[in-house]
């Protein structure tokens, strides 16, 4: 009989996640390219039939719960420390997206199984059924449920385009896996790709969230004098489009000026009347501030009002502000992301913390249990595309990481 | 038996041409507000038979040509003194655009017969069908055919909405007057008001037309690279409505550069992919540059150029430029100018010289005969309005400056 592994010296198997990150990705293919692996299809039933079967091989107990999320729990004393990401892929999108968070967090139990080592709480993978938005319309969806912010009303009040509800559709989704209550969590922990060119750009390996970057979203109108575009002299012009294109430099200037720690972005504008011979008497802009710092998220957003009104004034034109998105920065656990580092370092990976610029399921649990996020590069900063690509090394790597940090956990919080 | 008036002693009757303007004005009424009297139409006939009724009282014999432009000719010898504009308007158009040199002229024509002054030369009246464009798409359409730039050929190409060509517009047009071959012409005046507002602003009365502005038309379409509005860093970004933004401000710039010589616009932007939480990827920006000088409008080109330029390596993007409309500047003649400046004058107005910066038909006459065109002032310089609006006064004033001048070109030119 062999001595039991140090749970500390507990490796991954990175070509295991690698085979099986490509053996999920043979399901929901799009024949246009990449992958369309939707919420509560054929192919979702399919993508949780394959897991669950990895699930039980790894000695863990694969369910469903009320809204679509599989889970496959662990034995142990106490809530449970997660792991996980989503199922799903935005139309025409990539492999690792989700998928590598999923993939991850099923090595972390098989190898551990492999290593005949116990945790001493119940470890669970969470693989959830919707975060990508695109059946209902709102980002990171499911999730919800494992936290208790997803009703049966809600359920019965969201619908997708067809005019389905979720409780609707995740009641009939045939996946013949058994259904139960999501467990009671004590720590979240999801692996998932940069999906921007940052540590690729700067020779990183892994990086450790600090937040989930807040959003501000608004609608500047700014609004002067249409006029004809040949007999209207300059100097009398009220051209609503120069408002406009001040304040795009402007949010470049000000997202520019925090270093790093926000960014801003103007992703769309509409002129009117919109023709080339008349000078524009409308011009809407739309700008979206983030930045992972609730009060530089603030300062911000009184900065680009501040910016509009001046170049309003400046253009002799009125303009209207109106925000219509919010959504404030979500610190993540300070001492999950120790973790993180300290391991990452351990295993000669060169981490930084940084904020995750993007929404992920991380930012629903968050308020309710300490989470924690851990990136990997993306090449060339692509995602949600077919051209997303992740190295297998750096895969290893973070799923290594994943598991140390899961076991670190475990070691440091007593079982309830 | 009277003394006959000497002829530069004729004076007009502002009241008569205020009264036939608002009775021209109730032909072609648009429900909706406003004048939509379109070329061919039974309005557009309607206006013909009341414009010749008025050209028989003032001695003159009405006719159409092919292309339906309606000519009241008067006695003499010679190529003729013309002067005149268009009967047709933009859809919900004003009352004036076009109307007042209609009715401008044919008071000219009255008052020299009401005064028993007889020209040397024979006097024109010329109403032109199709200014605006509205039917074919092309503006200053029908005075093409008076000057023998409108050929059988070409009538049977150009066509409508419906795909009727102008051929057969103007054929099948039920117009019940003479038809006739358009006259040989020795001059084209054409009164018209400002629809700009730098007479108004100025406090003057009316301007001679030094030229029909040039007009250059460009997109510049600036390509980077899409991305995610959260993940890319502010530093890392391609973002081509950066440059698209720049060049909106430097057209701007290169245009107040001119000092009044130039005007320079940006109508028209489109962003894609135009979502909020994408950097965009490409900005197409239509560039149009407008000056009654040739040197100057080729100058502006190649600046407006290396402005796009200068903003594509500024942001690290592509950007490619492509011209689609070119007009030059149309001179129009420098005697005939002096000629309305010095009567302007003589009746006590304050007149300067100006180009027009919008299209008239004076553009097409100009290269086959001496032309020149006079503006009063719009009020706060609207037009293709319903609140199109010019003074009885500063309209008086301007039809007395075009009749001194049809009587002081008439003294000046031998008559063939």
């Amino acid at each position: 009989m062999n001595t039991p592994t140090p749970s500390s010296d507990v490796r991954i198997d990175g070509a295991r996640v690698s085979r099986r990150l490509h053996e999920l990705s043979e399901i929901g293919r799009d024949p246009r390219g990449g992958m369309s692996r939707f919420s509560f299809t054929p192919a979702h039933a399919q993508a949780c039939l394959l897991v669950a079967g990895w699930l039980r091989e790894a000695g863990l107990d694969p369910a469903i719960d009320s809204a679509g999320n599989l889970a496959g729990l662990g034995s142990g004393r106490g809530a449970a420390i997660s792991a996980g990401s989503h199922l799903d892929t935005v139309p025409m999108g990539g492999i690792y997206d989700g998928a590598l968070g999923v993939v991850g967090a099923v090595e972390c139990a098989q190898a551990l199984k492999d290593a005949g080592v116990l945790l001493r709480r119940p470890y669970v993978v969470l693989a959830f059924a919707d975060e990508e938005g695109h059946s209902f319309g709102i980002g990171c969806l499911t999730s919800r449920a494992v936290v208790g912010e997803l009703g049966d009303d809600q359920m019965r009040a969201i619908h997708d385009r067809d005019g389905r509800t979720l409780a609707d559709r995740a009641a009939s989704w045939d996946c013949p896996l058994p259904r139960r209550a999501p467990p009671s969590l004590a720590a979240y922990l999801e692996l998932h790709i940069e999906q921007g060119p940052r540590l690729q750009t700067e020779g990183l390996d892994a990086a450790a969230a600090t937040a989930i970057a807040g959003i501000s979203r608004t609608t500047a109108t700014f609004t002067g004098q249409a006029n004809h575009a040949g007999t209207t002299p300059m100097a009398m012009r009220h051209d609503a489009l120069w408002g406009a294109a001040t304040l795009v430099l402007d949010v470049r200037r000000l997202a520019l000026a925090s270093a790093g720690a926000a960014v801003g972005t103007v992703g769309k504008v509409d002129v009117e009347p919109g023709a080339t011979n008349v000078v524009p008497g409308t011009a809407r802009v739309r700008v979206e501030v983030r930045s992972g710092e609730d009060a530089r998220l603030a300062r911000l957003r009184v900065d680009v009002e501040s910016a509009a009104k001046a170049a309003a004034r400046a253009f002799g034109l009125t303009v209207s502000i109106d925000p219509w998105d919010s959504l404030p920065p979500q610190p993540l656990d300070g001492a999950i992301r120790a973790l993180v580092l300290a391991h990452a370092a351990r295993r000669g990976l060169q981490a930084i913390s940084m904020p995750s610029w993007a929404g992920h399921d991380a930012k629903i649990l968050a308020p309710h249990v300490p989470a924690g996020m851990i990136f990997i590069p993306s090449r060339d900063g692509i995602s949600h595309s077919p051209a997303e690509f992740s190295s297998p090394e750096h895969i290893a790597a973070g799923v290594q990481v994943l598991l140390d940090t899961v076991v670190a956990i475990d070691a440091a919080s007593p079982a309830a």
